[in-house]
């Protein structure tokens, strides 16, 4: 393999330079970058290199108000050039770091090489993910809530699901799960996005005139028996009287449990409840970035870099940690909270024990370092259409002023006045406008994609056009047919002409000869299967010698059986 | 296939209302379907029916602002439901159109079905769509412009070559791939890209570190020997100027004729020349939609419906059709040019005359209708950067006071004052601020693609990482390998190992093992592949047993004959 260390000087090979890498361009390395500019930016012997996988760090407060439109799409986001100007920023996915000789290894670009880059200090602040794994039926079909790309697809959905429900008025049962919309987590990030959906749904729905407004439905699913378990319970209690006058159903004491293309299955008190839905969210689980997992260093339980004080990984000098990545003790020795306070202020630390160890002609080891010490200012939560619920220095506000006062820290908090501007903007003319309603379609993968299926549900019925050709990887189905009207026979009507287990293929009738569905594939135990396009499948089985063989063998033999699908 | 006759009444059955449909929603369309409601929207015994792909129609003439993000994203769409209150909008394709039994048949949505709805009166304004069939190369890997997705698909593009570029300092021929930018076609759509396009990257590469202005190549192709042959010489040469001053490359008499993933190939007056680029807009040939192609009516040569001056059909009492898909004559004979100013005096009219029609209780033969009579207001296109070129009431005007013009008139022009103040304001922020960087991922198909290659090129060279794999459609390529240094042999250095032919499979080695490409694979005749990702094939070949068979009876094959990718 050709991989190469690509060398960052302007070809002086004599100055080997001090060399800082950031991992991660949320807002703990972006800042930490940021900070490290100002200390270091104008030293020669000094360079700062940082790795993100887009070119933008994300405001994560204001994300939610992508979903509605209310400020441009793209303000709640700062491209990383802008914040940084003395650091060479690679948008690259960081592939896996290697302890030993000190180098990160990146993702290959256009050009087909890894790219490997030597560190003298490396920053270790990749954040967290949404991590479905495990979970059935969840990484196929639930949405996270973490960057900018996520939102778009979530607003894309929701104005798709009611295009849909508009014209299907003959389909009730479709119609509920177009129109249910369900957010996992009632933490922070669940609230504000529920808030906001709900808000957003129940505005531009008046414009479907086929939408009944009490069709809508938008539930919060919470395992616990309140939600914002961060705040104070008469806040807590405050959000859910909000949020159920605007018309969210709450669902405490329930967790998502799996999903599958139609519907979200929550475990609570009563069992297993299926609420049929086409849209689900969930903000939960967090993890630590995988590549924090492939690191040989301490960690927490739950998968955190265990840092001490100085924001040092314990028994090295030239690793650190910070961000929800990292578990940084606080004075009273509980671990920071995974906010945005307190990322930046680590930011700002970790850069200036880099600054004086640096300093010092890269000793390390004598130098006295700063230790983080700050305990948050407070926390706050939107509730969408001025409403909102904060702490601020122990002090409980709700309502108007705690929404006044999110908007007004939020927009100072934002980076750079000219995005500021912006979005003040869009808040003044977001009183006078109606909110936005384009779908801007984000071009679904045309591939192969896994879907999840639960007991009874339908992969396609019979007389549907066939679209997709599916290959049964787990569990089972069966295979039925309507009795056609001269069998004398009673019963529901319906003949099971086989059942189908893994390996399996389904479905494929209907594309090579474009005849609508012989037959419904029903789930009988929760199965997983591998679904792919008639594009995709017609471009495969046309040029793949042993697709077309194989395919057409098993048509073959069903034909001779009397299946048809 | 169980085909729905959907109705749309509220189920009652006694009145049997008369039923437009239009087909379209850009202007032609959405201001027909808008005229109709003016005229007919109060009475009960009419319905208005509206079918369009996306739901919201595109301001064309500030499409091109969307490239810098100039304007917010959205902000040159409009919603179809803000426009249009009492029409029932389907966002939904129309797949074919039945004229003898007066019927059109809608694309299936989440249902898997077909939709067909009669019409009493139908109007055909789906518009034209940018037609690379028959083109080599271009349907692969040259861009459209024709409604928002292309227009931030292009904007995605820009910023990821310069990102790229910015790290791929060490590859010189992929910079120059990279910081190429090719439009294509001197029309109005055509020059106003370029210009945009241009000032953007030019703009913003200042941020990037390791990019050097000179570096920066954008080139307009047009066939003719001058751009904007719509306009009058001067301004042609006035804009010409304009853009060359701002560093745009005419390339006059040259005409797009193939492409590749990496380069332009242009025929002119000394041949065929190649240029490198990774981003390739054309805003030409201009067709009639696909679906006016299957319709058994008179036509122009260049297919587009031939309509009397009424905007009907010959013969045809039931059918109109306007816009660019339509040919109307004006009243010295000569057909509309297809511009906005027309579409929307083409849509009034329309409508005045199915509302004459309708009022003498649908009668139709001896109502007098209503002749176009419309000879266009004058044509503008602006240069970016404070400037433009504009023929107004026979007046040529260039320069600063054109762009002025164009700015306010459009903005008049666009539909709802909502919109205009949003767009306003934007133009306002955009004389203090910097123009926006944030790239969008816009979830590129995950799926199999179809690629060319062009003698000489490689699709993937020895030593780079395995990340897709092929099968050969079309063309030939040869298979080489670098010599050891122990081969005692002259000559370039390189041994050819193999040559492939249609219907041959390579690059999966490098999947099966997750070994970098053991050779090269070069172009020897013009070829087209089908590419499949490696996550793609991983899925397929893991499932599919006669795919997996098949692939490794020819890595087997290749072993024994100690040819390795």
């Amino acid at each position: 393999m050709t991989v190469e260390l690509v060398g960052e000087g302007s070809g002086d090979d004599a100055v080997v330079r001090k060399r800082i890498v950031v991992v991660g361009g949320g807002f703990a390395g972006a800042y930490a970058a940021q900070a490290l500019e100002r200390r270091l930016g104008k030293r020669d012997d000094v360079e700062i290199l940082l790795f993100c996988r887009e070119n933008y760090t994300v405001f994560q407060p204001m994300l939610p108000e992508v979903i509605s439109g209310t400020i441009g799409l793209t303000d709640v986001v700062t491209p990383l050039r802008r914040l940084l100007r003395r650091t060479h920023v690679h948008v690259r996915e960081v592939e896996s770091i290697d302890l030993q000789n000190k180098t990160v290894s990146v993702a290959a670009g256009f050009s087909a090489h890894t790219h490997v880059e030597r560190f003298d200090h490396l920053i270790i602040a990749p954040g967290t993910v949404t991590d479905f794994r495990g979970l059935t039926g969840l990484p196929e079909h639930a949405l996270p809530f973490k960057n900018l790309a996520d939102a778009l697809e979530l607003r894309s959905r929701v104005i798709r699901a009611l295009e849909e429900a508009d014209v299907e008025s003959d389909h009730p049962e479709l119609r509920r799960q177009l129109l249910t919309f369900v957010v996992a987590g009632g933490g922070f990030s669940g609230v504000e996005v529920v808030a906001e959906l709900n808000d957003f749904v129940r505005r531009v729905a008046k414009l479907y005139r086929r939408i009944d407004p009490r069709e809508l439905r938008v539930v919060l699913v919470h395992a616990q028996d309140r939600i914002l378990p961060e705040m104070k319970p008469k806040l807590g209690a405050f959000a859910q009287k909000i949020l159920r006058r605007r018309g969210v159903e709450l669902m405490l004491g329930y967790r998502l449990h799996a999903a599958t293309g139609a519907s979200a299955l929550l475990s609570g008190p009563d069992g297993v409840v299926s609420v049929p839905t086409r849209t689900l969210v969930s903000t939960i689980p967090a993890s630590p970035h995988p590549l924090i997992d492939s690191l040989a260093l301490p960690k927490t339980r739950n998968g955190r870099l265990l840092v001490d004080g100085t924001m040092r990984i314990q028994g090295r000098e030239d690793l650190w940690a910070l961000g929800d990545c990292a578990s940084v003790p606080t004075r009273d020795g509980t671990p920071c909270p995974p906010t945005a306070q307190h990322a930046t202020r680590q930011a700002q630390l970790v850069a200036d024990n880099i600054a004086r160890v640096l300093g010092r002609g890269g000793g390390g080891g004598a130098v006295p370092l700063q230790t983080f010490n700050f305990q948050g200012l407070g926390k706050m939560g939107s509730l969408g259409r001025r409403n909102a619920v904060a702490e601020i220095f122990g002090i409980s506000i709700s309502g108007f002023l705690a929404w006044f006062l999110w908007r007004t820290i939020y927009l100072a908090k934002m980076p750079g006045w000219g995005r500021r501007l912006k979005v003040a903007t869009s808040w003044t003319l977001d009183l006078l406008l109606q909110p936005e309603l384009v779908e801007l379609r984000l071009g679904s993968s045309g591939g192969a994609i896994h879907e999840h299926f639960e007991p009874g549900q339908r992969v396609f019925s019979e007389g549907e056009l066939g679209d997709r050709v599916y290959i049964l990887l787990s569990g089972r189905a069966e295979v039925v047919r309507r009795r056609t009207n001269d069998a004398a026979v009673a019963g529901d009507g319906e003949q099971v002409l086989a059942v189908l287990g893994p390996g399996e293929c389904f479905g494929e009738m209907a594309l090579l000869d474009s005849a609508p569905r012989n037959a419904t594939i029903r789930c009988l135990e929760p199965m997983t299967v591998l679904s792919i396009p008639k594009r995709e499948f017609g471009l495969l089985a046309a040029n793949v010698p042993g697709l077309r063989a194989s395919f057409e063998q098993v048509t073959a033999r069903r034909l001779s059986q009397g299946l048809l699908q």
